[in-house]
């Protein structure tokens, strides 16, 4: 999936900006993935306080995860799969956020986010929806696969990173910048929609109908959802694009996530595209009405398409599918959906106060933006001294001719 | 396999078309996506009308595929994972059509006909062969992952629509092209050989000792195929290439797909060697007797490849490898060869009639062919208002320095 | 894992020559998986000949292996899917040698290395580890999933044919070449670490709690040694570079290959961060003290990287984790280093040995390297006659107007 997301980011990018983007999503695998051993993992899952957070020490160093017992709301699973099953998730959120901060957050100031935003956002969000102790999961919230935990608290994470990091120079500029490179966002997306089988199929915890019946969700809702992108791009005067076809389908995904395992197969044709037409004017708004420069959308499409995906669930949640889910609104429960509104609430407001505050501080240990010269010079060579691809030609400048760099 | 398949056939058009041919091949997945929860799944699997299709209503809007019973065939696993399962062939077999009406068909146009497609050959050919009703299937004609249903199909289909659509201009003026990116030629064919796996391993419907005879000749086959079209590459005097032995290896796997899982490992060396002879000298015939415009030879690897893989698996089959297949003509069983035989032409008849109608339907409703100048201009620009990659240079041209485009 | 090797191979070469690198990892796929058919699966696992090779004969042309009975060290699953999984390593070990001879070792010469390779080096080192009648196995030295039988008899070979084949031109000259794709390097690297999951976990062989701990010790290696690399060159003066994680990342992958599932999860963080060290150092002194030309550092990565992952395995080494294995050094069984020691020291001084001899005949045969001429034009249009992207651009020289070729 990291580097799934690092191509779909990456090639949705400026040139001068492709690595670098890359690289923030990429390095995310390496912090998350030391950080989760160490203690990770044991905040989000140790023994809960007071239903809060995990006890650090339960797990501390990974003791007791390979050789205990099994975990228990996955009894036939080893506990250190569900581990590693959900250290995945733990590395794709922080990587999310790249898209809002991309071409113009400064490297060093990012893994430092990925470290506090681990620990301050994503495990107490973790130890909530998914620890059995979690407050959010003993109010009776439902989030299958990470619909507040790893959609909304990454997409509101960007909206406070944007904020704080403030615009980009093109952006205020009033340039238009075209993706590098859009084959890059489609293997992205691809290799995007099939890890989120595993994702969301996987949250069933077990390879059995509901497995089934989740895989079946998610891509339905995927593929209504790319549709209605493009379609919605077309009644409203554009061409049917790649971009947008992927980014739909992505919105679709992030959409269905919280519900992979809660609603009906057709039910999820409507909650893709829904979510993506919702998206789709959030992203008009945000480009039209407003000067905030999340460059990639993130906000639009993981926070808001999270959004929906919560409240859908609980409008559509059906005891059919899943006697561990519940009926939602139009099966007669109100109450279940205000549950998901609650909860959605609270993963709003804490992810996005949280974070807010970790940019901040972290711009008083390092410079949250690369200076004005590295900006303009791109971030790939000011940051990693790198050029995302080679190539030279000698060609008739004003000044003579020169050797001129292609990419 | 869907990105699998843009990348195959997006890296080998022109550097002008590379986004307008992924799209396609990609649109498929949210297009057919819909369709097989709406009715698709119920025509190729519902209760049988006649061994002709399956009955609409039987799953209409998936009803009783996910709740209801397993499905005859494969009891060993859920009938809504099987219905997914067969969604994935689906998908590909319009996306392969894509290769032959490249570069100049209009995208509004190949929408309608993955829908008709869809419903018209696909749906019908799946029901013949796959379901136990079907008349195909009824008469003994064994296909294990698809020779009739997805590669004879898409092949049949795919010089209908290059028959219909007639030449591109580049074709007409006797240019040639190069494929625009050859790695994604190459990440395309792994992606698609390793999916592969899952296409004919899978078709064993269990994880048995068939699925890994299958794994076996699938991957055998295409390491055949591989080399032996660079070697009749050579043998010719031309350079041993990667666009080569990646489309020999498809065709390997192409040929291999009706016999994966009834004929033994060592005869899949010869089925992958001989295919991919066969289908290298169809596609030099091609080139150099005929004016046919099937731009990335999908009749001659798809069509070609699995017809020969329906004679080969009625040559080499063995009830030794599968109790449930057949002995073949070597096994001193004619009978099943001829069955083979006549199986392999109701298949190319019926798509390559149907598949004609339709496209010659559709250009009632919408010109199937872009205007001249957006094919000039490339189907990318013209239908999707998006470049492949981004990269401007300043150059002096006659008229004096001007930035230009750089893909 | 081969398109793998070669987008991580092919990025990072000169951009002559992306497809001649790519092509020479990808043809193994179809040479190996031919000749494994025929007789290199029983080489390895026929009936063993005095611990030193199996008996060609047990398994010729596949004889017993579908239908046969499972294979004894791995009684829950079928042989012939154990025969495929070991295909796999077969596949990628003559691959990896193909970075250090990049750039200049001509293709047809390659083919013949694969062959006499994979019959005089991989088929019995593999058959001295890993059949249980093996002389290295029943001295009691343990490797996991490929420490001496894939790495570090690549890396040896990679030395040897560095050796050989003698310095590039470019090399000579002292010039700098930078790599032709970075995104391509990372995707390589994505499914890389992605299949090696599948080599390390899969070779507990049984999806059982032994293949969970392993799955753990590879993420785990893997995101401390891409940390370590990128620390390690920010500590010397470099900016972190993306090249940089993702070399780092797959020393740590190899270094954690031996010793996968013996070792516990947080020794596997210093094990990744410790051989990354190891390794940078090693490229470092390569690059600055000796005229070695490794193209793509093969040696000190896979060379290195196996001898560190080989000895460290007999210091972490504990039964706590398997009891198969063996306690190492800090366990108190000093006797269990030793007996790595001596193994990693006989697979070094064979592999480096025998793929010496072996380099040297072929060049009797067929000159190793191309042309001086063919070398400064690139392998790519040399050796296959193609370009790995097309385009063309009309520049002012200072010969006039002329159509110049982009990359």
């Amino acid at each position: 999936m990291t580097p799934a997301l690092a191509f779909f980011y990456g090639g949705m990018v400026n040139r001068k900006n492709v690595l670098s983007t890359m690289m923030k999503s990429v390095v995310a695998a390496g912090v998350v993935g030391v950080l989760w051993i160490i203690v990770g993992y044991s905040l989000c899952f140790g023994e809960s306080i007071h239903g809060i957070i995990g006890n650090p020490l339960t797990h501390l160093f990974y003791k007791g995860v390979v050789s205990g017992p099994v975990w228990g709301p996955a009894p036939t699973i080893p506990k250190a799969l569900f581990s590693m099953f959900q250290l995945m998730f733990a590395i794709i959120t922080p990587g999310l956020v790249v898209g809002a901060i991309a071409e113009r957050m400064r490297f060093s100031a990012y893994v430092l986010f990925t470290v506090l935003f681990s620990l301050l956002v994503y495990a107490p969000l973790a130890h909530w929806s998914w620890h059995p102790d979690g407050f959010l999961a003993k109010m009776g919230a439902l989030d299958f696969a990470g619909g507040t935990v790893v959609h909304i608290s990454a997409g509101c994470a960007a909206l406070a990173g944007a904020l704080v990091l403030k615009r980009r120079k093109v952006h205020i500029a009033g340039k238009e910048t075209h993706p590098a490179n859009i084959p890059y966002v489609l293997i992205g997306t691809g290799l995007l929609w099939f890890g989120w089988f595993g994702f969301n199929a996987g949250s069933a915890l077990a390879a059995n109908s509901l497995a089934v019946s989740a895989f079946s969700t998610t891509n339905t809702a995927a593929a209504a959802a790319g549709l209605s992108w493009m379609f919605f791009d077309v009644m409203r005067g554009k061409k049917p694009s790649v971009v947008g076809f992927c980014v739909g389908a992505v919105v679709g995904l992030v959409a269905i996530t919280p519900a992979a395992g809660y609603v009906a197969v057709p039910q999820s044709i409507f909650i893709g595209a829904f979510a993506a037409v919702i998206s789709n004017m959030a992203v008009h708004f945000k480009a039209t009405k407003t000067v905030l420069d999340d460059t990639l959308d993130v906000f639009p499409c993981h926070g808001i398409g999270g959004m929906v995906g919560m409240l859908l669930t609980g409008v559509f949640g059906t005891l059919a599918v899943n006697k561990a889910g519940a009926n939602g609104l139009l099966n007669g429960n109100p109450g279940f959906f205000f549950i998901q509104l609650k909860a959605m609430l609270i993963a709003v407001g804490y992810s996005f106060a949280v974070s807010w505050v970790i940019f901040k501080v972290i711009n008083f240990i390092v410079p949250l933006r690369v200076s004005e010269e590295e900006e303009l010079e791109g971030l790939d060579a000011s940051q990693h001294d790198e050029k995302y691809t080679q190539g030279t030609l000698l060609v008739a400048t004003p000044e003579g001719l020169k050797e001129q760099e292609i990419m």
